[in-house]
């Protein structure tokens, strides 16, 4: 395989720690459309004749059938990928497969291949992340006025709706698509021609195979183009950001599941049993996703780590690049499905929600806004006088629109009967109409407007 | 500090865990352009009066001078940045200053002025680093025709100019600038006015904040702006994307100083002795700087860590999100101007790397490329052919160039003397005028766009 | 400082990157006992006269003073602890100050220091583990017999008894704690004698500064002994496993605070209150010891990729791992006297607490073990009948011990009165009376145990 | 398989996420082994009949069989290993095969497989780092004398032997070894009978199962046992700080094969060519050891990450960590034995080495070190003379030992001839006979300490 050099085969253990084939395989279209992309061109611009190009494509026309018909013999002394499609090339056309490899090295072709395959993994992962959108969205609109505790410090603050609770994730999922959209724009750059490291001699024609390949561009710097990784490093950091979003609705659906919430049940298609406790019902696949944010960082934090203090241009130490962001991607892929499932078929207990947004005083700043607003007193004063009152509230082991007027009215003596109207919950959600607030309206146009988006996304 | 509700003071050890202001106080010109946005907001539209806006300006700008004089009096029990000026604008200005936290948070005041933190940050960090390629240009400029070994695996592939290789840094730094930018550009949406986390009942206009500030819009859904730290984890990832192309040249100059490269020598500015060893010249900041690049990627792995799992909204465990980007992009900083410092004096010696060059049988490709162009043979072929040559060469101790004509066609009869032209190490870098090759006439061209691209900048 | 061989000082930015001191004055009084211990055993060797010890000696006990009385000059030019010591030893003693580091280089004193200084952290941690120990036996004695739900998957599992809960933990932690023992005695070799790299010719006696040092023995191999930091890489995983019992601890404090859950309430010198909502009572402490762990492991993270290629001996790469170590064992400590705090002064409420445990279906597997010992029905069987059982209460919306024995009858007919007495929780908890099991029984067993292991430690 | 209680079955992505049956399968023997004891201690002690025990046994050994044939029908529907081995047995031998999950649960059966499993493989690669030190130990003795530069921060320091190079390495894998092992025996503990998570009220023995599958001792919690994953942290942190070993010596590898260095050349068997130049050697196998470094460190963070805030006891985040744990030692265990496969067949070039040690001034601390003990010049001024020295050197460009006695002379008068029987490196090298010194009579030592050591720990 490395020419006429080598007077002993590589060691048992040599070839189990460097064949990819296992792994790599997974790019074998885009090894093809590679080949087929650098031999049209290698025909055009005259360095191989047009009958050599001809016998080539057919020959990989053979081996895409084979491929496709599972038939294909991957052999794992040929070590990846690229070599096992050349080998059969050899095999099935003769010479002209000698001259597919002109002007081209493994490293420019490997990595054309990656970022091709990385390319379209985005493309999958924006679209599954889409679909958990509309989902998200189809379920907020069900409960634009659904009341819930709003939690800080998992401490009741104040009462939201639903609706605006699974908004607050359209949004942060909006920014992952961005993000994976941006990786791969950063990505889809041409590496082919780059050759070894150097360039070539051959008088080779790269925009043409970039656009072939729909690359925006031939990449400028041949040393740059076989040793970056950034591609996918950028690609892991964007998934791994992502899954802590997935993570954290995963956390949500653990408690919210809980006999403690009693906010949601999940489906029977998304719940597991337990082989001794005949009662369970555990949200298996959302403990799997949160644990899975976990897993997807240490994959950016491995792939980090190797490439880090590599002198150009290409090393060995890159080889994982695949395996690590091949698992990544199938991970989260993985993850965003099961979260649209739970999402679309959770059923969630509004009469628990609302029984729990009315308890822990969460009207409380409802009561500092009102006396700020009634009786003008700043609102660090409102802050205090509030405080008293609940205090007084916790001791008597009462809500605060239990509260009499005459025991309010020990601690701030002008307060009104007008006051118990902002301490219902629907009546504190009502009131934070402010833009982005998690009042009714402000959550129905927002539904809307997110609508308009995804169906424009959805049609385009 | 909490309002009438607590008996007991926090303890000691409470207060060390929670205090914040020795990190926080870093944002101290964030949190005072946050709050003079706001109180104009609030006097706009009412909600406070137009004198007490007044008092809170003046309040504030006489904190500004103090804190730039260096006599405000920052207190570790009022815990962080914020308490601590809104207590000193109580003292200055007594009552008004309880209306400033009229329809705000800490939670949203808090993530306005790391947004805004943030925002600077990045356009620091790309400053610098468009500082760096220029500085990488200027020395590629010198060294367009400077001839050196080209590495894969740290072995000699071919040669290359250092021109080129210093130009495959300008293009990584060009897509770490990009990615930052990216990075800034999601996290500019303003949070302020979510409140506590559900918005608010006070008719502010958030789009006035926003402006005010320099945000893109203010963020539409309340939850997601006070629990999001998605801008955060983003910006780390980019810097410890970005450190890595660091640590790899910070690889190269450790390499190309050592004794067995000699390629380069820093200069005393950038050199350390050593305590024992007199004759010690010691890349220390090269090496520092690849150690940095693991710290920044631990630092993206904590924060990622501390938010995966957390339900909404705000919750303490991102207290660390500032510790870690603070110091994070102080160590880029670093990293990033240290680079430039050793790139800008550092000494190349020409003749060791042509020499080196030289060796290793850098030309083997050509011969093979000669082969193929001038013989017909398919390049598997030529490639084969190539390495019985190099090992006979190898088998004599000598270079390609000076093996007879004799030698060379007992393994292919058909070589003829033109083959000594594409042997020499000139020869062979020249060859390569594919696009992003490493022929001199290739990087020419580029230095001169990256000149335009860079001064484009500079003047903008 | 590195003798006469350096034209120009080093940049600015140099210094800023290169300088440790304000990190590791950390190291100070480590510092001063390896130069005593080096010192003593230059004299007693012969190596340096008697008078130039006692003038050493002199001069160090001068700084020692001057250090306790934080007079001591420490000036950022000269780089680190050990310059600045060796430097302000010259200007107090003159000459023999220049005889100290005969023999010694600083990358064996500084990794002298250091292994002292981690030594004595983990004996500190190990002792604030100890201390958490004891609360937690504490408090688990009062709650021997107190009624919880037990959780898998979050889901209400089995009743088991908080004593029981809580000695989880004190099984946890005496891991920790034997874990970072193991790392202590790995680390407690002296490389103290190593020099540079390579030992020294003059005859030194490093048995006796080992000795002196409290060192086990001196590590054997000089280029190990001043290139590794496997003991640092030990402590920090150590503590990084450490914190995840802490987190996961605090992140039931978490649940248990909440109004869902209401099992307990945090003393109000663990609680914080909210600068908006005057009824919080926020677990602060807790969120920030779970957040801690994820910080504590980016330290692991970052010092392993920070050594893992570099080639022997010493290189400045390694500098970051003082700062590393001391922030890990700073924040450690913090974490387990916070949990101590908060452990300490929790109330517990015992009637939610025990109403949760009933809910749920939680002695479901009590029934199906009942059908196995008394009706010898196979487990998969008994589980498949009580599943039907739970089934058929659930759709009732009542207890499991509130079914008629008609209705379960239906299921299995020869099924008795005599379920009634597995199915309270108590009768659950006793039961399981298995080694390790929850029944109060073993719970108390257990306490007494640890109150002996725990008082003999104390005592020794 | 969850009992009557579920209406609908799980959805296809929920079956995807949630199956583990292709990971751990991989436990099946232990599985099968936890099995075994587990019956037969019920049959012991009178919880099931003995019939049913030998039916159980029979069945258990057919599995065994199928297992070993291949011819086991592993099915994804039964999700994991211990379900997929209970089915079988109930074709196979029908009721009694439920009787076995008496007083049993996933939650204690699952993790007892893992622990056996874990010790197992911590024994295999301690196994496999005492193969390699057997290896380094057969070439350092080899080398007791040859002479290399030593280097820190890859600058020349002073000369030493490549046998006291390649001791550096035995003595730090010694130490990985007892950290492993340190991991195996924490971990050795039995959680069978801890149940679901509060033990059972069958009375089984837990000694007895504890003893028969060779556990130190029954966990004494049974909610500790089957929640903690500490024992699988302990045991990859431990991996990767011997990782990081592995990887530097890859390191000195690569850098030592490189055309630069020329200090040693692989075998063929641990060499690869390039698809394009003919001439390549590549240090492939070395390089990949360097990355798994980073990936082993990615694994311990994301199963810390999965761990850090999970409330007890067992939640499915766990599931991963059978995953990262067998793939951490899969990759190690192939790192360890391709170290050995390269250390054992390199071939060194001592006459490079010895050239190279002579270059870089490396015995200017000898000259000073003669300075002090001939002149009694006090360290930091013998320091600073040689430093004078170096640098006339340096600029005239040649080494110590051919400056001329007058040139020294100029910087200190009292230099004699003498001193330049300590410039050779040899004499630098022999000099160093301080314990744990590089000169070869020490590295001699230490070689016939290590072959007892390890020929002990072969015999026995």
């Amino acid at each position: 395989m490395w020419g006429g050099r080598f007077a002993a085969q590589p060691s048992d253990i040599m070839q189990s720690i460097n064949a990819s084939i296992d792994v790599d395989r997974r790019m074998v279209l885009q090894d093809i459309a590679g080949s087929r992309a650098h031999a049209d061109m290698l025909a055009e611009t005259g360095i191989i004749a047009e009958e050599d190009n001809v016998a080539i494509q057919d020959g990989l026309d053979q081996i895409l059938e084979e491929v496709r018909a599972g038939t294909f013999p991957y052999r794992v002394e040929l070590e990846d990928i690229h070599m096992n499609i050349e080998a059969r090339l050899k095999e099935l056309i003769g010479e002209p497969a000698g001259r597919l490899h002109t002007a081209r090295s493994r490293n420019d072709q490997v990595v054309t291949g990656f970022r091709l395959w990385t390319r379209g993994a985005i493309g999958e992962a924006v679209r599954a992340l889409s679909a958990l959108q509309r989902i998200l969205l189809a379920r907020a609109a069900e409960h634009a006025d659904t009341i819930m505790p709003g939690f800080t410090h998992l401490q009741t603050a104040q009462p939201v709706t639903l609706g605006h609770h699974l908004l607050a994730y359209v949004e942060m999922i909006e920014r992952d698509k961005s993000r994976l959209l941006g990786a791969a724009s950063r990505a889809n750059e041409s590496p082919l021609g780059a050759a070894a490291l150097a360039g070539t001699g051959f008088p080779i024609d790269r925009d043409v195979t970039a656009e072939a390949l729909g690359f925006d561009r031939p990449m400028a710097n041949s040393l740059d183009a076989v040793s970056a990784r950034d591609f996918a490093l950028e690609a892991l950091a964007a998934l791994s950001i992502a899954s802590t979003h997935l993570s954290r609705l995963a956390e949500e659906i653990v408690l919210w599941t809980s006999a403690q919430f009693g906010f949601a049940r999940l489906s029977d298609e998304w719940s597991t049993g337990s082989s001794i406790m005949p009662q369970k019902r555990n949200p298996d696949a959302a403990e799997l996703i949160r644990a899975k944010a976990a897993l997807i960082a240490g994959q950016f934090a491995s792939l980090q780590g190797a490439v880090k203090a590599l002198p150009l241009a290409y090393a060995k130490d890159l080889q994982d690049d695949k395996r690590l962001t091949f698992e990544a991607f199938d991970t989260f892929d993985l993850c965003a499905r099961a979260m649209a499932g739970m999402i679309d078929t959770i059923t969630f207990d509004k009469a628990n929600m609302r029984a729990a947004a009315a308890k822990g005083y969460s009207t409380a700043t409802d009561l500092a806004d009102w006396l700020v607003r009634e009786l003008k007193l700043p609102f660090r004063d409102a802050h205090h006088v509030t405080g008293r009152i609940v205090a007084m509230a916790e001791a008597d082991g009462i809500g605060l629109e239990a509260l009499s007027l005459n025991s309010m009215q020990e601690v701030e003596p002008r307060l009104t009967d007008a006051v118990f109207s902002v301490l219902s919950v629907e009546a504190s959600a009502a009131s934070r109409e402010s833009y982005g607030g998690t009042a009714p309206v402000r959550v129905k146009e927002q539904i809307e407007l997110w609508n308009k988006r995804l169906g424009l996304e959805a049609t385009s």
